[in-house]
């Protein structure tokens, strides 16, 4: 951490800082420069609140060298997580996961058949949610704990495994019940009484980025769910808010090679909300893969004009077929493959 | 409402659409254009769900005409709605309100000075976190219900009407038992479970506009209060996410009027979050009342270098009673001066 | 500036880095801390480069602690920039100046009328563009020279000094023997052949903030002009790009104390480009003199829904009047007034 | 085009709409709704300025329905449009063309080098500047004329032909002579006065977008070129201001499949500027082609550590050779192949 003072700064002002930063237990190391003095804080272990010092007298601004994260940082763990799930599949190894389903859980009618059609074009993950968090009141707000009930019917039928999301502490047992991963929504990857409950739960965690986090609060969200005992946590990109009303969000896909620097995490990408319009979900799908992502996460919907939600970004089965397999040609050309479906449960 | 075709939609097409919106129990009106057809939905109640329309063949895009809130709209409830709070203070009424105290409730010394300071200078609210939202895990998150106590003493003390947050369902309605007003917190803005508790606890909320919330966004949050029966809603601008790391936050004032415009709710400003730095706070109070705010949050600390959180951005206390004589004399110019503290209370 | 180091940097990386600092002539002092090692260069005038340091082997990041400007700077000049003009006025006294017009010259009688209403409601200056830099080439450009002439026709008839726009290096000269002060657009803010003519032309300039411009750079752009001679120069905060369509820009307020607090230059707000919309101008021109503007510039048409460009933002001259009463008692309340209209030119 | 009226619009002001439509020569279509009357304007082509509408009394809104450009359009000109280059190269044909080379030219042996480097790994065109808009006055600004001269000289020796930005309108003429193709770069995207020469010059012009210009403003600055005459025009991405400092732009991929859909010109991608680190230029390279991008722009320095400007974010040679491998075979992958360098010149 670097403490920069302002240029009329007095040496008793300087002082105060040097103090301070030693009263807080580190070492201090001024550097008068030709325009300012700055003092270096040395032994930072990440967990320095810089408030203090920002509020002394002469000083200017921090400057944070030190990443706040720790337990998700590549340079406290170096090797990649790997996330294990029943069955095999496995999320952050070599194979590229598909994860694809409905916005939400409308009926076993429309779940079933969603699950048969993802799961025939080669989706290892079925998505489906049954809580909705919404921006209106007014707006379809899912099936509750039916919606569950029919996901895991819908695993017993296609062995697909489940992602679910959600949404309040309490709901994150019943889903936990029910899920193989559980998902943090972008709304609520601030929600701190949600990620400490799901950081406790015993499942994976999907953590999407919110609207407006950047990289390193994302970072510090997972550091929620890994400072709980929760190691299995996979990242997803899912789009920005930008200044362009074109699209819905801006995908940022540059997330995706920065956070495989600076994490050990998998990360998987989400090109339907990324960019909101059906049109664009299969090239960014593309793109997210040859970025490096471990895995994509498709809507996908037997009748996207009959959707209670996001119909038009939900892909046609047929569409989504055709997307698996320029996908699949992509992560061949950078030697990864895509994750195979697991067998068909055995019926006695 | 208004369903806009691609150019070469086909007249089928065009159809469907026209049918579906008949289907979904609404006319519809097609305009043939030199460039394009659009069908306008025509009976709209703010409820139609776009997505059906959006996910036909040969649609391009859906343009909302009417907004998608409505309890909360200056068109349903023409005359602004004033919150009454005990003792007989107002907000939303001609007087500006001040709400002023640290990030954080530290300890019993440090509030109940706080507390006495702020109600000195002339603050009607003290404000002061019990539980803290934090970034990171590792920083200060608050003494939980012995904060709220601590309040509640500070109250007895000074009179001062309380100011604090929730942050998950449960804790709304313990949150309730001690404070005036439940403030929702950025972060939470979204948190619809939160949203919705609060909205059956009676009491009222000050609700924070999140960092990348458009202010339609923020309209519907509040709709949920409403829609649960809550009707004492209080909006806070404290500043949107931007491109320049020179301050914290953009503190968007135009949202002052804006929202006056389309709500008949009451706003309040939050110069301490909405900048991120100390210089910036007196100038942008005085900013905040001169476009209109019914009241301001202002982070003063006793000992802004002794603060566990946002000790950077925490007025002294001599700072903000300076602060204190010029917004009031803002709010004399545009014809509404400063709420008075409510009388000390009568010990026996 | 500070070169932080990878934390798996060897030690001939950061030996490479010390003596690549030595070679650029700076002194380079190596901070070893616990998670990495950062190296600090002392004696940064302002002028290095950082890519050399950026490129080398080992490096994670360059932080930035000297401010890249020089003669903006308030370190570099601690009094406040008075613009003197003819006839006495003033910009960056004590004085709040008023700037107000319509958005381009359309007609003799159109400039004349608009100029007279200006005048009677108090403005001390008159705005309007014979150049007009357009989003679309089928937009209207603007009268070009011809809207020179009558810009010079109405400082005749009225007093009122001009403000008008320059779009290219060769425009510049022509552009300074009409107006009274040369403006540089938004759009235009980093085109340094023009900033680079601007500065050498002897007229003071007004230069506009671009729409994604930091305050950093915008300083920058004002350091062309400085650094060719023009000392006579007036930043203006005019809207920045946000996410929330529903207004125009974001009039990022915040920009003026902090700019103050960086730079002796004046800074001017435009709340007309910074809202986009009429019914939002008085209070954010309250609520910018309330935030220390040195001035006000005002889009007013004789006839709004009869302009060739920026109708939909433009006053009323009735409304004008209004705020212009507005905001004088805002600048008195802060110790300002307004600046009083030159005296009318005496006819022979 | 539709007007959206406020919800307590009288009558006669909706006709006063309803009149000026018929008096600019189009038709109205009044669209009474259930909170509001919105009113359709009928036959735009493309060129109605909204403003007259806009100030009307009791209009609340303006929404576009209509594209404000023409030419570029795809319902204009359903083929894409081949940018075809001396011998035989093409731009928005089936093969990728690879542009690299320095960010600057430095000097006849920099320059030399790096083409023959670039050539080597199979970049078909050199990138390189001989005029340098620089944020900072004091920064490197570009060897000028005599760039353009080792530019030149570059391309007798390595076939490669050349990019080269022009920064005024008189640098246009002088940059044509030398270059294949002229660059405008994104600091200059809304230079009215540039984009006119360029588009009059006779050679093709590759226009970067602004860095807060959305795609709709981007192809209106394209629109500039077209409708002076100039047809060969190549867009370009090069990343957009976003909140995350921890890259220097976001990188948005989504224009790519956004702009193919909307208009036939080719686009390109940088992901050097897009990315601003060595690190993520590869992946996003690789990303960029996925999406669908007719070619890269990749900055390539023998030296990236002795480099004059733009060190941190350019490739070294051997760097490059592997993405050229990497990206080839995602082209592959796709269906389309990387397009060869042009044979050796032969020497007589």
């Amino acid at each position: 951490m670097l403490v920069v003072m302002r240029h009329d700064a007095s040496p008793a002002e300087v002082q105060r800082v040097v103090d301070t930063i030693e009263e807080l237990g580190y070492s201090a190391r001024p550097m008068p420069g030709a325009q300012r003095t700055a003092v270096g804080l040395v032994g930072n272990d990440g967990r320095v609140d810089s408030a203090r010092l920002a509020a002394l007298p002469g000083v200017r601004d921090i400057i944070h060298v030190t990443q706040p994260y720790k337990q998700v940082s590549r340079e406290w763990r170096p090797d990649p997580t790997v996330v294990r799930l029943p069955g095999g599949l496995a999320i952050g190894d070599t194979e590229v996961v598909v994860i694809a389903g409905p916005c939400s859980v409308e009926s076993e009618e429309q779940i079933l058949d969603a699950a048969r059609k993802v799961r025939d074009a080669g989706a290892s993950l079925l998505r489906g949610g049954a809580f909705k968090p919404r921006t209106s009141p007014y707006s379809f707000q899912g099936l509750g704990e039916e919606g569950l009930r029919l996901l895991a019917l819908a695993r017993e039928e296609t062995g697909l495994l489940i992602v679910t999301e959600a949404v309040d502490p309490d709901g994150v047992d019943l889903v936990a019940e029910y899920a193989d991963i559980i998902q943090i929504g972008a709304r609520n990857m601030q929600n701190a009484s949600l990620l400490k409950r799901a950081g406790r739960v015993g499942k994976p965690v999907l953590l999407k980025r919110g609207l407006a986090a950047t990289i390193s609060e994302l970072l510090l969200s997972a550091e929620y769910l890994l400072a709980e005992g929760n190691h299995d946590v996979i990242l997803c990109e899912r789009g920005i808010r930008g200044f362009d009303s074109s699209t819905r969000n801006v995908f940022d896909l540059t997330a995706i090679p920065m956070i495989k620097d600076l994490s050990h995490l998998p990360i998987v990408a989400d090109p339907s909300h990324g960019t909101g319009r059906r049109g664009m979900v299969t090239p960014m799908a593309r793109a997210a893969v040859a970025a490096g992502a471990d895995g994509i996460i498709i809507e996908v919907h037997p009748q996207p004009d009959r959707a209670l939600s996001d119909g038009e970004q939900s892909l046609y089965p047929e569409q989504f077929a055709a997307l698996i397999n320029e996908t699949r040609m992509i992560a061949e050309a950078i030697g990864r493959g895509l994750a195979a479906p697991l067998p068909l449960p055995v019926r006695s």
